[in-house]
């Protein structure tokens, strides 16, 4: 079965990063089958990078590398990873990026060694992607690197219990249809405050009206606030980080 | 040969939703080819799917599976589609946007059942993704499920003619370029008639100076006005939807 | 091994051109891997997409076939192209979006015999995407056209030494980032001036404070000007083609 090696990164296109990345995988690792992801994901957002990869990595294939660059602090000095976990290969920045897959128990880290050659201002290019090129060869995750000692950098999104019973929850993103995706793990029924309006938990966007807004279940299995037809987030002036509770029904 | 299995969505891509879907037909139709038509389709707008699709479906070779979600209607009581038509498959809501295919002589059409199991609001990922990878895998159009009878969405965009004799068409999309196509199926010769000007029809950009208006037969046959080294849209002030008239040389 | 063909465009995604270019490669080409490299070019920016070009068609294997349209003259008199260049081959249109691997000692070109059919606004359909297939395929350069022998168009951007010993160069791209690539091959050490700033060449964004300034040796080994975790152009104001200056210590 072919290898696949996905790519997630905050370069666009246009610039051609992108270009080069593939160029390094494509003579790396001949054969392999290229799966973009997205390119467009907010300049140095580390935290939709997270939210997209915990969508689309447990996904794909057993054996499946990903590639997932974003990289604010790139030729500083955070560590260079490459992670297993559930038989996938995840290679990327130690930010929290990687942490959907990092997380998951059973998981292994090795922190990349990166050469002298490699430009400062690009491990997308010269670290990153010649890593998982290895992997998508075949090469083991112990021969790239060092298994990681020091702690490493988690990112996670949890919601918290309130002293009145109802659940603490934030905005975590904002999709491209101004849905509001929160935090919350989906209860059966229950109340969602959000912006100062309330509203019953429902199922579908078809269960209101056109332009009324619903809160439901949404396909990750975490709450999401939209606007039938239209934007949660231009309807309520909503950002990422903004509050919301769940306040399930007794 | 390796299957091929197109994807053309309104999703964006920094979600991480097309990466599910990706995700979905990886594992389920392995060895198959990912081919991006396009993830940038403006929300919601079914039109400019329908549109993209009828330049491409028929372009790829016999064997080819289109997958084409832009989905409006998704959770409520549209009809989930699979589509035969010369040779190539198509899957999609029952909203239009598989039309130039559907509308095609000879084509069949299933709806899909949806299992209890999907997600009410991204069938892309668990309705119409496992077709796809089953279409792929070379499973036949009547196991997906069952012959359409009842009338399936149309959508057509037909020119008339007018009691003076000229044919009343409209602006059906405007391109990146800020090109306006219209529905006006290309004849030689002839004046357009748009915005309160009108012009001859030409044969390429290069027939007029830099930044003068020019009438044409654009590459799928359709009459576009554009304007060279420009946009027509900025410069005439034009929209999808505006009347554009044809008349014909005596 | 899979023959690769690279798709570089300026036509964006939503319209269907870019599918209909894939379809043919499809078609014409079974079993080629298909790899975007960026299809949101700004609309008609020959430079910009010379200079994505020119950072990653030689990261690609020998044999790689490179589809680069950014094609504002299509259907006017221009020639169509095809370059072999250090084994690999490139196709596009003869206004120096081609230059890197066309100035490439060695290099030889052929100029495409453009057929009746060929809609004269869409070469990208009609000339080129068949022309690359046919490469893929093992089509030798030779069969597909005849020898270059009238000069084709060369772009270049190279910094001149002033009178005072200081290196004149320009903004030629601002990334997606904001970082200001310019002309100026990289010298260890000197100054830049840049926006009526002066300030010394440093290794990578991590040596200044977040918010500052920083000059460095880009991934491409050209002049770049920074700023850590923010934008450059908005923060200078710069543009494409500013003037920046290179004092080289004594």
């Amino acid at each position: 079965m072919t290898r696949i090696i996905t790519l997630l990164t905050d370069f666009g296109t246009a610039d051609g990063y992108v270009g080069e990345m593939k160029g390094v995988l494509a003579a790396n690792a001949p054969d392999c089958a290229l799966i973009d992801i997205a390119h467009d994901v907010s300049a140095h957002d580390v935290e939709g990078g997270r939210l997209a990869l915990a969508r689309y990595w447990h996904r794909f294939p057993v054996g499946t590398v990903h590639l997932a660059v974003v990289d604010p602090g790139v030729g500083g000095s955070r560590a260079a990873l490459a992670v297993e976990s559930e038989g996938r290969f995840l290679v990327g920045p130690d930010n929290g990026i990687l942490s959907p897959a990092m997380l998951h128990p059973g998981a292994r880290c090795v922190s990349l060694s990166i050469p002298a050659s490699a430009a400062p201002t690009f491990h997308g290019r010269d670290v990153f992607a010649p890593a998982a090129a290895k992997l998508a060869q075949g090469v083991s995750l112990d021969a790239l690197g060092t298994m990681c000692t020091t702690p490493i950098v988690r990112r996670t999104s949890e919601a918290t219990r309130r002293p009145d019973g109802g659940i603490a929850g934030t905005i975590i993103t904002i999709d491209r249809f101004g849905n509001l995706v929160t935090n919350l793990v989906a209860r059966h029924g229950g109340t969602i405050e959000v912006a100062g309006r309330s509203m019953p938990m429902r199922r579908t966007y078809g269960d209101v009206a056109s332009g009324e807004i619903v809160a439901l279940v949404g396909s990750s299995g975490l709450v999401e606030i939209a606007v039938r037809d239209g934007s949660a987030a231009a309807t309520l002036g909503a950002a990422r980080g903004d509050s919301v509770v769940l306040r399930v029904n007794p």
